[in-house]
């Protein structure tokens, strides 16, 4: 591709079950690098693929319309200035934004947040310093409510968002029960984030069995920090305690067909009567507006290592549908991201 | 029966499905009139029958232990006083107590409230004045959280809650939106309730066709006061508003033998991801030290006829376990009470 080209990701086609490349095209472009005042021209180094995209691709609204077809698939990136109208940016400044999967993004500075790669590595800003750690900690701290001495479900736990619930949750004193999908993703939680314990959720067959692993094992939810949903949720909800925050930040589970088809499960609600519990669904953009107080907080302990973090990067342009449709698969541990310079 | 007997309603044998008189037995025994130090004996006139008491009949526990079998049906009662060692109880007062489905009931001075009959009619303390005013004030103002211009959706809107649900709902400006399960129910809410609507759920066919019938007409949910569950629930849910407040205060659609065997229902916890929405499950007890700021509020409304209440009142100490199943099948209009004498 000549540097007077741009290549983008196309969604075309809404799955009916699992997203794959069937459901994109690779578009070769004229690169459009006529700024207007104000604007910069990014060469995106890093792009991000996250579970949401797939709830976008929902026939149904979902918290805004559908992600509109044969348009340029919208997502995060980082990359650097490669030309720019505003003097506070300069070729070379490491930058986010969100515009898509594409090769270069012409933006608004407004649109831009500048990165300084000295305090921590820039792909931070896709994952513990950006939206997933966002999520994580306005989703515990706000509906979640975490007090010391709590028992803290963690479902998706080895994922870019649940990685930093565990580790939150023990900085606020809780006993941290983590659920993912392998021994080795268990390990990590167990070894290195710190849980009280870690639960391989694919040894159980089924809801019934891990609830009586949670009845055996004492196992009782003040928190439940949700980002599967289904067979684990149904195995968590009827062993809450009394006033149970369950905060629903995911549904992964149910992604791939069902969101437009439902499936069915237990229903539930009695016990939300019994324990007087709340469920509470939470969303990354509601707390757009306090990101500065996240990073106060949580950019330090990146810094000195007290939070940790893990990012599965696949490599090459050509493969970001293949990597999003892995994080359904449980390809990632940690943040998923695909490097494309 | 002599009046130094008395009568009780033992509950003997867990409902494997919907409760009736052959989980009872009528026994008849010596009437303890022996009373202690501000004990008062208690001629009890009119007795409670209401849908948590199927809740205590599951086999798990739920806010408490099960209902023990063989003992006597715990219940609420008012009655008057028939003897009294206690100087500010005298014979012939009424009062309301929490004891059970018995003639007479002996109890402390602490367990008995006394009533005025001159404020209000003595069946007002359990029903409008009673637990059940107290959970849908408390449970509309503190988890519902109404403002005006809100749309309130409330299901078994025609009984002793739902019926006061509607009417506070309209009181703080809501736009009310009432289920019933019969037309004569329906024109109840809207003609003398003041809902906006009032909807026959029998009248559709599961919740596809009620989903389509709140898109035509329409219809979201700021504010689901949830006594009910079942299809409707799964019909409400797709269609909240952002922030949404569900209320769950009763699920009487699943009582008869699925809080054991629970019954499978449509996933919907994205949809509490898409919208930022609140399911809050609400106890009545949790409220009893607030008691005196309900009857504040809603004992003048009561009073001047503001706030209107309906009582299906059945004759006869021997119907109580037919009156409790009554409740399952729609028999009543606002509260359900037995007068047995």
């Amino acid at each position: 591709m000549s540097t007077r080209e741009n290549q983008r990701w196309i969604y075309c086609q809404r799955p009916s079950g699992e997203v794959n490349e069937s459901h994109y095209r690779l578009e070769t472009v004229p690169l459009d690098s006529d700024l207007a005042a104000n604007e910069v021209l990014i060469e995106n180094h890093y792009i991000s693929v996250d579970p949401y995209m797939r709830i976008q691709q929902s026939a149904k609204p979902n918290w805004e319309e559908p992600h509109p077809l044969n348009t340029l698939q919208r997502g995060a990136v980082v990359g650097r200035v490669v030309a720019s109208r505003n003097a506070a940016f300069s070729d070379g400044d490491w930058v986010s934004a969100y515009t898509g999967w594409e090769r270069y993004s012409r933006v608004h500075i407004s649109a831009a947040t500048k990165l300084d790669p000295q305090l921590a590595p820039v792909t931070t800003a896709l994952g513990v310093l950006g939206m997933p750690g966002r999520t994580a900690w306005f989703g515990l701290m706000e509906a979640g409510q975490p007090r010391p001495g709590d028992t803290l479900l963690v479902s998706g736990a080895a994922g870019a968002v649940g990685s930093l619930v565990v580790q939150f949750g023990k900085k606020a004193g809780c006993r941290v029960v983590a659920f993912a999908g392998s021994d080795e993703k268990c390990e990590w939680l167990s070894d290195e984030l710190g849980a009280d314990s870690a639960i391989n959720y694919r040894r159980f067959n089924g809801a019934a069995e891990l609830d009586a692993f949670f009845k055996a094992e004492r196992i009782r939810a003040d928190i439940y920090f949700d980002n599967v949903g289904g067979t684990i949720t149904d195995a968590v909800i009827p062993n809450i305690n009394r006033r149970a925050r369950i905060v629903i930040c995911g549904q992964i589970s149910q992604y791939s067909g069902n969101l437009d088809e439902v499936e069915n499960g237990p229903r539930f609600l009695h016990h939300m009567l019994y324990q007087r519990a709340c469920v509470q669904g939470i969303l990354a953009r509601d707390f757009n507006y306090r990101m500065d107080e996240m990073l106060a907080v949580v950019g330090p302990w990146v810094g000195n290592g007290e939070i940790r973090y893990r990012e599965t990067i696949v490599d090459g342009f050509e493969r970001l549908p293949a990597a999003l449709s892995g994080l359904f698969h449980g390809d990632n541990t940690g943040k998923m991201i695909v490097r494309v310079n």
